[in-house]
């Protein structure tokens, strides 16, 4: 079959306006085979780790030679640089503001190059929207097959930041953090069955875990397997500690969201409570 | 010309988070030339009625060949089944829950079949995440034509339930219920033309349609007959009854909403009012 | 490369419905090569100026030949006309309630057609969704390249309304209005640069821009160079003064919304204030 140029956008555009639509005009104009295709344009508004979560779960699901738009700009117009960065299967085209760090964490070999070429670059260039008028164009020709090298030079002080881990308090304490909020209410934290396999362990030791004001004692497979108005641990899709409820939001049981903290106790700790 | 697979998506996953744009990864992965339409993604979270009114909307507007993938799935992970369901014309992917019931009750031949093979699935298969495991790859492989008996068997004990249908209470009384708000606030009962035939007819007797505190007694064509605050009835898009407002939203206007009681009442009832 | 259908949407119906994905299933089972881009589905119910303001930013960074739907249709179903305008580079279908009015301002030559060949239409033709029935088949035929002189005679009395443009309340005062809060809480303006040139002038004279209860007194280029908590003019993508924010809501900070007056003040009445 022949190749099909595939681009994807991720951004904190929203879809109430005409951006995320102007965006795809641009694309098509240039390579109107492409297939396009929404991951999130939700990604809270001017939040660089919010939109690193989002593109690193979804990116990796993608064909090999997929390109990966990635808007959440909040200094769009300064100095910051814009950016193309290549591994073996994709390239990522994005603001250099650390909004790519996820990936970077998951992919062994990245080519990172500052975007410099204008000619690529609509015209006349805004000092607001570079989602249309340089993000939108370059990813349109890279999906083109041009060469990533033709559009400016590789550099190796990209902005890259680590994603929030979890600490250990003492022996029997680790204290980590909600990252988000999905659509169910479920509360994604940045627990890894790495961090704590001990919750995950078949007959697992005593332990409590305690998110506002709840503890939570019980580690569910599957959500249907909590009870109504329960609160409970599950090993979420994104490879994190959730903390969840079955048909319910255990954002809205709990009353804690965003930045809440999540602390695990085990052995005695977890005998004793907090 | 070439055949095109058509896919569409009917889902509670919502537009905040990555889930969506994941499975169109996985599906783009196995059949690239696809195209894949969005026909809702605010089903109610978990609601399995909101998200049978919504396929059975769509579905037949598509092209012969299309395949539907219908994701409402609040027993994700335990022993409910994954099916699929052919028509004619179409297949649908879905969780055994009754969220193809009205398709069910619109086609006439439908053979559904319990997905059991598994070299389909995405590996490692998640507990909580079978829209991008299951339910995507299933439905690419069936857009590229791979037969449906080679899924797995077919079942004839699927869970189909009735929509809710409006009530005879007595000769001159029927209650119904509204199925659901839309965009616009129109309220979207369960009553049909069939159900209430003197409601839509030309010189129709005296009628009183009761909802909230609200009685209405005109049933207009178009919404645009109505006067400013006018609460009316229409024969809606969907084909039942809808309460309705001229540039507004009838249920801000009568502060009711989805589950609320309709009442109609003809003859010596409409005359004595409720 | 061969020709590739585009098809643009822009309606008020929202993504909580299956109307957008019923209207895209009718579209495919006419021309199923066709390219599909919402370009949005948010735009305020019944409000045909801000539908007009979404498609006028839009429309002219698609290929040539692209097909633009636009539906904000609050007289569907009454006398009101279904048109096709074409330009040069586009065709546009529409009710005629002067939703393209801003296009008809950007584009030279409109040549603007009634649609009577209701063969093209789907029957049977309700009365509430002309965006299934009418609108969406039209478009498929047109970006199938059905010539649309086939579809209706063309009319020169279709409705155009003026944008409302700021005023001149004497020779150191001009009013305008906020046409659109965007989602990032900027607040577009309807004054542009011709209107008021002093403002983005390099070393521009002293002036003030009072907004609600807040004086603004600084043009910035780029959102970044805003202070946490500072209110700035700035010029936006549309073409718009905007009143902003550096990552934060200029709207929220202010307490205003659409419609709000816009009060520019320049020499003496700026040195006086208001």
């Amino acid at each position: 079959m022949a190749y099909r140029p595939i681009i994807t956008l991720t951004t904190d555009f929203g879809l109430n306006d005409h951006f995320v639509g102007t965006m795809k005009g641009v694309i098509l104009n240039i390579v109107p085979e492409a297939a396009i295709v929404d991951i999130s344009h939700s990604v809270q508004a001017f939040d660089v780790l919010d939109g690193a979560l989002t593109i690193s779960q979804a990116y990796s699901y993608f064909p090999n030679g997929t390109v990966h738009i990635v808007v959440v700009d909040p200094g769009v117009g300064s100095a910051r640089r814009p950016i193309i960065a290549s591994s073996d299967g994709y390239h990522f085209v994005a603001p250099d503001n650390g909004v790519l760090s996820l990936v970077y964490a998951k992919e062994e070999r990245m080519h990172v190059r500052h975007i410099m070429s204008d000619h690529y670059f609509l015209q006349p260039l805004s000092n607001t929207f570079h989602g249309r008028d340089i993000f939108a164009p370059v990813g349109a020709y890279l999906a083109k097959q041009v060469d990533s090298h033709k559009f400016g030079d590789e550099i190796e002080d990209y902005v890259k930041f680590q994603a929030p881990k979890p600490k250990a308090v003492d022996a029997n304490r680790m204290r980590g953090v909600v990252l988000k909020v999905d659509r169910f209410g479920n509360l994604i934290t940045n627990i890894t069955p790495q961090d704590a396999p001990m919750l995950f362990q078949e007959n697992a030791p005593a332990f409590k875990i305690q998110v506002g004001k709840r503890e939570i004692t019980d580690i569910r497979k599957v959500f249907a397997e909590g009870a109504p108005g329960e609160v409970f641990g599950i090993l979420g899709s994104m490879g994190f500690l959730e903390i969840a409820a079955n048909r319910g939001s255990a954002a809205q049981l709990l009353g804690v969201g965003k930045g809440t903290e999540v602390n695990i106790m085990l052995g005695e700790a977890a005998a004793a409570g907090a």
